[in-house]
């Protein structure tokens, strides 16, 4: 019932009322923490995992944090773990970045005591003994990376009032991998570049990306793939700098980024105004039509569809509706959404069914 | 301005008023005949082909045929050939029959004393000096080659009381390809064979129909490719038997082709219903959509549509309409709409404006 609660929330992010929302679907910052006085999370036996979560929702509770938003790993089913994965509550499975020879750290792997604390609006979460002891992550509307910081910093202040963090004076705050070493802040944006992909300008975009310091991964971070043009770009270095100018330095370079996407963007109305409004109109053709659809392909048709609404090609569906679609069609919701085992037919046959209901004022 | 009035009519087979119009598009009979006395078209000067498209001319409009319907090929230029091969008034250039040695018979090729006498409606056509020297087409709705037959058989009847045409009391009537000799008849259908494709037994059917001594052909009949899933199917043989029996034996093959594609289309629907109408519609939704349309590509979205006419799970657009877009998404009657020299990014442009003008209504 309580998983029903989330899965029927709308995330305050998929509302596009944050800076630059027809480029940039969320801003997230992520602080890496550990428990002082406990080994980390994939040292630690149960008892202390268990020991880990019970002061973590204690404090948070005492922080005003309602620890009735908290879902314990073992009592959420493979299709239970995919929502939060596909909310981005939680990391993708196999994320590139697990620690060797450690238990899977996403929570959407094997169980041990672990959960993850939703805030209400989903606006920030806190997830326990996944990587780290504690991930604090708030995620917000377009291009924010400034207020989705703010937020964990006073997440972080609140909590350390009570629960003392692993912290060295050489080197900050002390994490499970060392990539995450220093702040422990992981700041990043989910941007949607299908001009870029179009003048085929995305290969050189992530290459400059990474000489200035920043990851470009796929949809769900890292591990996943890049699907509906739509990228993940983050800070690569946590280390040696105040967690501010990290946040101003993405800021910066995540600017140009999102410059090089609009004048892309002008170019391609410019020199290929008839093959973009086919492309858009036909997109949404499809999804407003289609009977049987898979993610790819939504995703794919939906990067049209969201690029003929930023450039005033369409003027429905609106934002909202397709960052919603965005979640709601992944396979997990789906399950959620049909109670029960649904076998791919069935499940590409609903996605097409939400699909067309979101888009059924689209004029062609 | 004559021109145009031919352009603008709209031909009666279109009406999908003929017997399983769901099925076959028209009906087509053609009689080839000779005037007695002069060499064949290809072996003939200019003086004498002049002479024969003067007396067929002057006995035709004797007969009821108002010559004001002659369409002289010199005053044709390409663009208003193609809209008589588009309409299929006149014959697909470089046709395989070519006669060997003989220009092409085709009237959109090479420039001689020739041209097309159409009637009212475009029920029938009189082509003078193309392969034979009279080539008496009649077209209908639907599946109705009987109907077809007894309109040229009573334009030859009514010809022959003023012109003798080249007949030998062993052979028949006498022509300048000896395939054509005997009866001179040639009687087909075009036929939309979408399930027989889907389910891959096409290929099988044109196997068979060859057995019985049909002919299978593209959409533009002989030299034409298949597109849209609309096949010519023919009679192979005009020598030695009564018109009536050639008539009654193409109905009877085709009555069991018919059959087979009503079969596929069950089957389809029972075993694959899903995917047959997610085609269907997302065929539609891009017709409804696109910007940018190419032929061929109208042809196979179109195809599809047009089967889920015949299945109901479409209702509109009507099957008259898209009968008429068969014939003016075509280039030469484009760029006839156009009225100027247009290059191919303005004819599917324009192409994709016209068939969403017809699908205004069509719901997704």
């Amino acid at each position: 019932m309580r998983l029903e609660r989330i899965f029927h929330s709308i995330p305050a992010w998929m509302n596009p009322d944050g800076p630059e929302s027809g480029i940039v679907i969320s801003s997230r910052a992520r602080l890496a923490r550990n428990v002082s006085g406990f080994p980390y999370a994939h040292l630690a036996g149960d008892d202390k995992l268990r020991e880990i979560v019970d002061t973590v929702l204690d404090t948070a509770n005492g922080a005003g944090f309602d620890r009735s938003g908290f879902f314990r790993n073992e009592d959420l089913d493979d299709a239970g773990k995919a929502i939060f994965v596909e909310r981005h509550l939680i990391g993708y499975p196999n994320a590139a970045s697990a620690h060797a020879g450690s238990p899977d750290p996403s929570l959407a792997g094997r169980n041990f005591p672990r959960g993850v604390l939703v805030m209400e609006g989903e606006y920030a979460s806190i997830l326990i003994n996944e990587e780290d002891h504690l991930r604090i992550q708030s995620l917000c509307s377009g291009f924010d990376p400034m207020k989705a910081w703010e937020e964990v910093d006073s997440i972080d202040d609140r909590l350390s009032q009570s629960i003392q963090f692993s912290f060295s004076r050489k080197y900050g705050y002390l994490t499970a991998c060392p990539t995450n070493i220093g702040t422990g802040l992981r700041i990043s944006i989910l941007v949607h570049l299908p001009a870029l992909v179009l003048t085929n300008d995305a290969q050189r975009m992530i290459r400059s990306a990474g000489q200035i310091g920043l990851v470009v991964r796929g949809y769900f971070g890292e591990g996943s793939d890049v699907v509906g043009n739509i990228f993940q770009i983050s800070n690569h270095v946590s280390l040696g700098k105040p967690e501010r100018d990290i946040v101003e330095e993405l800021i910066r370079a995540a600017t140009t980024i999102i410059d090089y996407e609009k004048r892309a963007a002008d170019t391609l109305m410019k020199d290929a105004k008839n093959q973009v409004e086919d492309k858009i109109f036909r997109s949404a053709g499809i999804l407003k039509s289609a009977r049987v659809l898979s993610t790819s392909e939504f995703m794919n048709l939906g990067s049209a569809v969201r690029l003929g609404l930023y450039l005033n090609v369409l003027s429905r569906p609106d934002l909202r509706s397709l960052n919603e679609l965005l979640v709601i069609t992944q396979p997990g919701h789906l399950q959620a959404l049909q109670g029960r085992a649904a076998d791919s037919m069935d499940r590409d046959v609903k996605r097409a069914d939400l699909v067309r209901e979101r888009f059924i004022d689209v004029r062609l």
